[in-house]
């Protein structure tokens, strides 16, 4: 029997991925698991997206444009310059989901053995999309001691070698929900140009910024404009993950051209995905002030409900649907599957993602989990319930 | 200013790229293009597939499996049993095209250095699939004067070193059109046994098969369960290429349990295009049959057409809708360019694939040039008409 490759093996599994047998063996003893593992957003997706591709008429479903469809990239590019960011069809391709994106982002930019410094607790599959490529991820730690902010410039200083080829930010962030301040930007900004690095940019979660702050785009810091890599994705925007589309934009136009072929090989991004997506930007604004408002309520209920749980602590997220939370609890691997496995309360459990999966530094994340309010109020409150339940009575717990 | 990665820079460009902007200019002087260079079929896609997408009432377009929907893979293994191949859903991933599984299939069986033996002229995307996962392709050249046969089994095994990991066979050919015998490829499985390496099977156009010739498909080669890894796709059996929807299938656990930790990483395969290519599943026979009869009759045509034109040679191609035909031509680069720049019969040109696009090898492929009959008959007559003119007119003609 031939051997599988390194990297196959080496290519990590998803975080949760264990869980999902205990998840699925509670359903079946008739337990109801509330799912704050995930980010897929129970939100609908726009009525003008959805009908676009109802009412498509095409009588071939054909590949589009390698970058594709032109009319789709214009009016991407209107919607950026809506946004303050003044970028042309010809600076992105779109992709099969901001998940590409970053793929062909790494690869156009990064070699084997080539290095990115990236701000941990970070998205997993970051680690996966790394292994992928052959490079290698130097991990920079945020801490839950001041929500997450952006460490030290001087620490990522430290990390730089002659092998390090970029930044990876993710703003807002997931798994935090931190928003970088225009400020903390800056300081990157500088420590970029000075090492003449890219700054991979991964802003999904650009719409869900809460309490009155603003997003500030990386593509936006003056001078970087041949540095700066932005990746997005319409998944959570308009809550319909499943079409896969993203894009990848820059300014670089040498990067764009290496991209291009990266692209080429792989023919086109979804075709369907791209008509729903060029359909959306059309969304009516009250779509999302009514997505804002329900997100700010879930938080607002979550943020509190956490830190009345006696020793909890869950700062407050000015972004993205996620937080990351500091339990009493011995390992969050061995909490979430005890909360599977051994736990109910009136018949509910809870789903977490430890956070252990979002460290690359090892031993990272065992008193904290990540917890997605993805779910309604009223099932956030049983879930709540249940994790207070559950806080006291796990055989683990630390104070 | 960064640098761009090595890869990007390695990353080769389509063989069609150069003239692309050769063909713009030639209808924007309003000369009229026949378009012989692209797989694009003009075959309407099954009206039951487009019906599946239009009448979808999902309100959220949500996530799928990372393997795909399960209905769907349990119909796709029906359609394999109906076919004779006999699989069940838990063996296989349902990609974004078959190119994603053939990016897939690669990064899980091979590491960077690690070589493909493939016969050559071969799909051009197999270069830039294996130069994004560092692999080395050995071509073993198949030649026009025996119509792309499969080389001796004694010239691949001079191509074995013990960083072979795998052998390529795309079944029937693109583009050659060829289709392997069942002995050919029994053949190839002694060879594939003996080096214990990985038979890598595109068979994307398994349904275009013609003159009663059978498809064999490699998953039927006895004692190989281990060692064949199948990569499908959507695309061309029901002309929908742009719902980006593939496969990779294999009986070898071990690959498809590392293979769905790349699937993971990328999250889905697009859920519009799950829905088209799980309908497409119950196309009624007639549309294959009507399918058939219309390439055929093309076939028919340009075959003739071209064996009449003094100094050509066209193999009869039993499957695939593409040919490779040999013109008497000095650089079939040159000549293509020429078409598009210099000529015009009628306010008619062709563009053509130069087959130097499909060699590893440099210097082959001058005199050959590979057709896609996917034009209706009409247009094909105009086409070749345009061509006949063109090699009596063509400068660098040979003989
Ligand atoms: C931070 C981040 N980046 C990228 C993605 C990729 O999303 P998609 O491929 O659906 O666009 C996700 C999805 O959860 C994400 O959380
Ligand atoms: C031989 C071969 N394999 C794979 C593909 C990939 O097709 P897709 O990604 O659309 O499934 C093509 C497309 O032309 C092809 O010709």
């Amino acid at each position: 029997m031939p051997k599988i490759s390194e990297k196959g093996k080496a290519m990590p599994s998803s975080p949760i991925r264990k869980l999902v047998p205990f998840a699925e063996a509670a359903k079946k003893r008739g337990v109801k698991v509330y799912h704050l593992n995930i980010g897929q957003p129970d939100i609908p997706t726009p009525q003008i997206a959805l009908d676009a591709v109802r009412n498509c008429t095409d009588k071939v479903i054909e590949y589009s444009h390698s970058a594709g469809n032109e009319s789709y990239r214009k009016g991407l590019a209107k919607y950026y310059k809506s946004i303050g960011v003044e970028i042309d069809h010809t600076q992105m391709l779109i992709t099969t989901g901001g998940s590409e994106a970053i793929t062909i982002a790494l690869m156009t930019c990064l070699d084997p053995g080539d290095e990115v410094i990236i701000p941990e607790p970070f998205y997993a599959n970051y680690n996966g999309f790394a292994t992928q490529a052959g490079i290698v991820v130097k991990p920079i730690t945020s801490s839950i001691s001041n929500d997450f902010a952006l460490p030290a410039i001087s620490e990522f200083e430290k990390l730089i070698t002659p092998k390090t080829k970029g930044i990876v930010i993710c703003n807002p962030n997931n798994p935090t929900g931190y928003l970088y301040t225009k400020s903390e930007l800056e300081q990157l900004a500088m420590l970029i140009k000075k090492y003449d690095l890219y700054l991979f940019s991964d802003e999904v979660y650009r719409e869900f910024c809460y309490d009155g702050n603003e997003h500030f785009s990386a593509m936006n810091l003056p001078g970087l404009d041949q540095n700066v890599i932005l990746m997005d994705s319409v998944s959570k925007r308009y809550s319909m993950c499943g079409v896969r589309i993203g894009a990848l934009i820059t300014r670089n136009k040498e990067v764009i051209d290496a991209a291009m072929k990266f692209a080429q090989a792989r023919l086109c991004p979804p075709s369907y995905g791209q008509i729903a997506a060029e359909a959306a930007l059309e969304t009516p604004a009250d779509y999302f002030v009514g997505v804002y408002n329900e997100y700010i309520a879930r938080r607002n209920f979550m943020v509190e409900a956490l830190n009345k749980m006696e020793g909890v602590y869950c700062p407050r997220p000015k972004g993205a649907f996620y937080t990351v939370v500091k339990l009493p609890i011995d390992d969050s691997d061995k909490f979430s599957q005890w909360l599977l496995d051994d736990f109910q309360y009136n018949g509910h459990t809870v789903m977490l993602a430890p956070a252990t999966g979002f460290y690359a530094t090892c031993g990272l994340g065992k008193n904290e989990v990540r917890i997605a309010y993805v779910l309604k109020i009223e099932d956030l409150k049983g879930a709540m319930e249940c994790l207070d339940v559950a806080l006291k009575q796990y055989p683990g717990r630390t104070i």
